[in-house]
């Protein structure tokens, strides 16, 4: 095979998908980028801004010599501005360039809702290594930082930057953190960890307007339950979503789905109005796919999604066969010293999609009660017809891991007696005798069998 | 309900059995033991000798007085001597004492090979809470410990001595360490980590005599590869294993298997010439279960395992259908600093069984390359017909829940193709973006597939 494959983004799935077919096969491998840094990990960038990690270079985890040195022709800070389907060519900033193949992997961009104010100096958003380095420089130890939205950028940030030492106000429209991922029992204990590190999160409000002549001076903010205040900022960070990048899909005549996402087929093919392509392919945030328990369209903002997707677009450009399966996108975020993880759906999910389900909770410790270091873990179960549909861990160690295996669990269909029966390891220093996963699990049965 | 049953043993079984029939029966129980302590975490004593746990008392889960005041008739040193069976009664030095239902759980003893010098002064086996203390209050700071036996608790033993600066030799007959749970290469690394940590470790060699006049001074040991050598030792601890306690059993009539536990059926109950008996039932160490992969008779030595047929063993006296399936009993041992965890079968197991297997291998990070505290991490998956029978973990963190997902994956008959699907999740302070195990995986497929 020696085709020409044009890739459109150079993010996990970009980068991924060109090394795989420079490994695998003897394709042109052209990629373009408007980033002006590639290969870096985005998920840490908030420990750079906490302190942890020392500084933005230390991301960057394969310098851009090495996708040269694999012959991977790498267009950095290129515009793309248009995909001739019909030609089979993309137009860009570069000059045009043919394709055989073509990967759109153009990821997403930060949703900034229409506020007042939000194109003052000092207001930023939190997506590439530039905008954590513009924050960074941006930010001393007397700043104070007002967040809005408190997903998971918006809680990791506040988390990082409260350790810091910042004063963090984090404002979130919903009635709770994490409101996309986890229940409000269990974002309560996020919200507490935020509390207790500094932060203070007002949840039910909105922000009326953003306050400055050239640079941000306050934010004003209107809550349902809490009084209309200004709020003195000198740094203000809207993390209230992502949308992807699919425009210039949907101008090629790409068909795009409601998530606003590129519609993808199992094998990760986009289609237009004459059916599914055979040739062009996305793959990470800007591609909808399916989720697994409701099997609705879904975009995947994982790291670990995309390297998958990476690798079934590599493999069906080379020749396979290869099936990206309905995802369910295990979800962990690191709010302080405290670690949020979920998978499947939440109670709330469930509500929309009108799935009764039954909970089990639980709480205990991450190690024997008598061994120092251990953490408090509570664990939510979220049951449907008996079989596991969704999970949530907060703790500050072993949050990961459960809900990987919770994450197994739901896609090889566990029911509540499979759980039970489910047999996990003892050290006194590693775990209690009965995993508090068990006992989440015990107290969903008791629900479902009218005894509890 | 308002029965009588004698409990013999007061160990995780027998204390769990008695708490749940108070809790939920009107049952009167009487429990015996021949231990000075009750309810204290065997599995706490290494760290105790470490220096991390403060002191043994700290190991004690639950007081004396909370068994009194459950109402349960608990007599310690105390002895049994022998089960009526005939009549229901049970014979001891406290008096004898009738039975509707009896429920044996005597645990284990140390199995001490046939040495020459092993009743020496300073020769001490680790099993109760008063060995414990015994070897504490023989070592300082300037001891020479020797260590018959590397399995799980001469293992880990050898690490806490270590750790706290005594000079240890451990002598193994077989060639490597951990022989009965994990594979030969897994287990170098636990080996190399002992050496590292200053720990003599000499693998296929054997104890010929413990030489001294009242006080153990020295060991001889010859080895298959190593030259015959005196160590000059002031402690010897032998850990070569535990063997179940069924003596008293097998006196009353009960059918004992050739792991020398006494059988028991799905129930837990055991028994005789006539058949199952209805009203009597063995847990814990010194009974006989089904191990789940090769379906084999097999004794489990866990707490964890004891808790479970506990509960099996309470639900069917107060009058519910419990089973206790076959077992995986994941395990996990912490040397030092490392744990190193196993569940399903070995590859030695699997030659035993004539299982043919394809194992897959990956060392990787516990964490994202460029983030502070990560430890290295080597997984082994084993499969058979492309199904996992069984799994190993080395590491210094997130070993117990990988292998809490591994029992998991075992029991729900994950082929490697399930393994492949499996997603997991990422954050850069807990994970790497795909998870160790996933590349294990990969490696079997390319294994399987011939590709590697």
């Amino acid at each position: 095979m020696n085709g020409k494959v044009v890739i459109l983004g150079a993010g996990a799935v970009g980068t991924t998908v060109a090394t795989y077919l420079k490994r695998h096969t003897c394709h042109e491998v052209t990629v373009f980028s408007s980033d002006t840094h590639t290969a870096y990990s985005q998920c840490g960038i908030p420990f750079v801004l906490e302190g942890v990690i020392h500084d933005f270079p230390d991301l960057i985890v394969r310098p851009l010599d090495a996708f040269v040195d694999m012959g991977i022709d790498l267009h950095l800070e290129t515009t793309v501005k248009r995909i001739d389907a019909n030609s089979q060519k993309v137009i860009s900033d570069a000059g045009i360039f043919e394709y055989d193949h073509l990967v759109i992997a153009t990821g997403s961009l930060p949703f900034v809702p229409p506020i007042d104010g939000k194109e003052l100096d000092g207001v930023f958003t939190l997506h590439t290594l530039s905008d954590g380095m513009k924050i960074n420089s941006s930010i001393n130890d007397a700043s104070r930082v007002l967040i809005i939205g408190a997903g998971g950028i918006g809680t990791e940030l506040a988390g990082s930057l409260a350790v810091r030492g910042i004063t963090v106000t984090m404002v979130e429209a919903l009635p709770q953190v994490l409101p996309l991922t986890i229940d409000p029992d269990m974002a309560l204990l996020v919200q507490q960890h935020l509390n207790s590190l500094g932060v203070l999160v007002v949840t039910g409000a909105h922000v009326n307007s953003i306050n400055g002549k050239q640079h941000v001076r306050s934010v004003s903010v209107q809550g349902d339950t809490v009084p209309t205040g200004i709020v003195p900022s000198d740094v203000v960070i809207v993390a209230t979503g992502l949308k992807p990048l699919s425009g210039i899909a949907r101008d090629a005549g790409y068909k795009i789905g409601i998530t606003g996402g590129i519609v993808t087929d199992e094998h990760l093919r986009v289609s237009a109005d004459g059916g599914i392509l055979d040739n062009v392919y996305a793959g990470g945030e800007c591609a909808e796919v399916k989720e697994f328990v409701t099997c609705s369209p879904f975009i995947s903002r994982l790291g670990s999604a995309a390297r998958r997707m990476a690798r079934v677009i590599g493999e069906n450009i080379a020749g396979q066969d290869a099936v990206y399966p309905p995802t369910l996108s295990p979800n962990v975020v690191v709010v302080g010293e405290v670690t949020a993880g979920s998978v499947g759906i939440t109670s709330h999910t469930a509500t929309l999609n009108d799935i009764s389900v039954v909970c089990g909770i639980s709480e205990g410790r991450t190690r024997a009660g008598y061994f120092p270091g251990g953490s408090q873990i509570n664990a939510k179960l979220i049951f449907s017809n008996r079989r596991l549909v969704g999970a949530q861990v907060v703790a500050r160690e072993g949050v990961k891991e459960r809900i990987d295996a919770l994450s197994l669990a739901i896609r090889m269909g566990a029911t509540v007696d499979d759980l039970l029966e489910w047999e996990t390891a003892y050290a006194p220093s590693v775990s209690m005798i009965i995993d508090p996963v068990t006992f989440a699990a015990d107290d969903a049965k008791m629900k479902m069998d009218g005894l509890a």
